[in-house]
């Protein structure tokens, strides 16, 4: 039997030095998709994967071209949108990736919705900024217009903000697991999921205008999937403890006991290394192995021998 | 045994009156959720769309408000986003469809990828317009710098043009099936498919801007994945002879010789009914059922009582 893994690629994984062109980040996704290939002999995998820049670039398009015949799409749409955008990109390069090594093996992305609570407390304190930068004026008008809540962004302008609440599940996850089953590498929940609530009465799909962490996300994902491991891949090889200081420290295999105490102690940066220190713990907390590490490191932090391991 | 239908439903099927919000097309699809959600107890369905509207407007924004920081997606690239966009809407809309009869059904949009062939003679008269209107000098400096071609559109300004080759294979054609064994309704190759083409020595995929018929794309759909019935799903219950004319003349049990004979007499208008007659009858040809007809007569045709059908 193979583990099954869920990975989580950090959304500015395609985007090396800020370059945004499609032929740019389709470049980085070929590495992405050769490391992935890599896995297949010896793991199921399903990738999930972040869309920060990808997600933003699509709603400044979007707002500062609206008109009333071709008219912008809201921000649910646009996650959306990006999971088409990148799904195929990751789609392509891991396609391409077993081309090389003479293998064919079924690839797919799957459109995903993640279900959020309308009760989640973040819908009453929205803080992740969007889209485009604007005059303190326009900003105002359009959230009369549009329902919006925008904030001044550090001296920059301001900037719509929206809530970031918990995924709670995952409308497609049976179809991911079936696909999973019958062999094929799974790229789902991109940006997070499509963030959707189930109305009260109805239990009707409705969209809603969030973002969703990534990583909480395909934690989820690795427990609605019965993964054997979750790894958040990110930039460093490594959680650090005091990182980039002279007594910086790597963290090798930590139990959720260890994560829970330096957490206390704030040694994990929100918006940073924290959502991802989180999500392994929470799947660790489960039983399962999670993981922080980078790409280069995958493969042997897969086999115990590299990275960030948390257990319970 | 239920027996595998192929639909592809109009580009145009969720603009009504041309109405583009994301709202009004959502509302819309709720529609067609509903009728395919009817269908699913007697046949398994994919469901391919077309994405002219949609895709025309997420090419207006991505051009028209590209900068260096965020740089307009490409033709293939924006295929994609909207395979996202309006997978998404159509999964939702079906989704509820089913939680409106208690029921719950896999649905899953793929994003899919479409072979095509780079000696496509498509490809050397690029015919299809897309994207935004220019004046001629600047549409004529953007030829130059991305290798587009423009041409004059009825006065109207001038527009870039883009090939419109056939479909010859479907990258994700074993994890669509495999989806439609395990139950699901599938959502696949949206807006005719991201257009790819393999290379020459090294088979590998890479994305070509052009844009694939939705029909022909379906058509080819219905073929790999062995389907019973192809619908081309359309603004109208059958296909007419003379139609708007005193002595229109709606078809509704043809023969594939009969269609090729009123094809040769000029009875479909290109770009209207012919790719639709040519889809159902290369479908026909090949022992399968081609119909066309639109939603509200589609559960009746399918039981051979309504809309145009075609066989050998």
């Amino acid at each position: 039997m193979k583990k099954r893994v869920v990975l989580a690629l950090g959304g500015n994984a395609l985007q090396k030095n800020g370059e945004a062109t499609a032929e740019a980040q389709k470049k980085v996704a070929i590495e992405v998709g050769e490391a992935i290939a890599e896995l297949a002999d010896k793991y199921e995998i399903i990738v999930a994967h972040g869309n920060g820049p990808q997600v933003g670039n699509i709603l400044i398009h979007e707002e500062s071209a609206s008109t009333e015949k071709a008219p912008a799409m809201p921000l649910e749409t646009a996650v959306a949108m990006s999971q088409g955008q990148i799904g195929y990109w990751l789609t392509q390069a891991i396609n391409n990736a077993f081309a090389k090594q003479n293998k064919t093996k079924k690839v797919a992305t799957v459109v995903s919705q993640v279900v959020v609570d309308r009760k989640d407390p973040a819908f009453k304190n929205p803080t992740k900024p969007i889209g485009q930068f604007y005059d303190a004026k326009t900003a105002k008008e359009l959230a009369k217009k549009n329902g919006w809540v925008v904030k001044e962004d550090a001296g920059r302008g301001w900037r719509r903000v929206v809530a970031s609440p918990k995924p709670i599940d995952i409308v497609e996850k049976k179809a991911i697991v079936e696909l999973v089953k019958d062999g094929a590498i799974v790229i789902a929940v991109g940006g997070g999921g499509i963030p959707v609530i189930r109305t009260q009465v109805l239990k009707r799909l409705k969209g809603i205008d969030a973002v969703i962490d990534k990583d909480y996300a395909a934690e989820k994902l690795a427990e609605l999937v019965k993964a054997d491991v979750f790894v958040s891949v990110t930039a460093v090889p490594n959680v650090y403890i005091n990182y980039g200081a002279p007594e910086q420290k790597a963290l090798d295999e930590v139990k959720v006991q260890e994560i829970d105490h330096l957490k206390k102690y704030g040694y994990f940066k929100a918006g940073s290394m924290l959502p991802k220190v989180e999500a392994a713990s929470m799947f660790a907390r489960l039983g399962g192995t999670g993981i922080i590490t980078d790409i280069d490191h995958l493969k042997e932090a897969l086999k115990g021998k590299a990275g960030t391991i948390v257990t319970k």
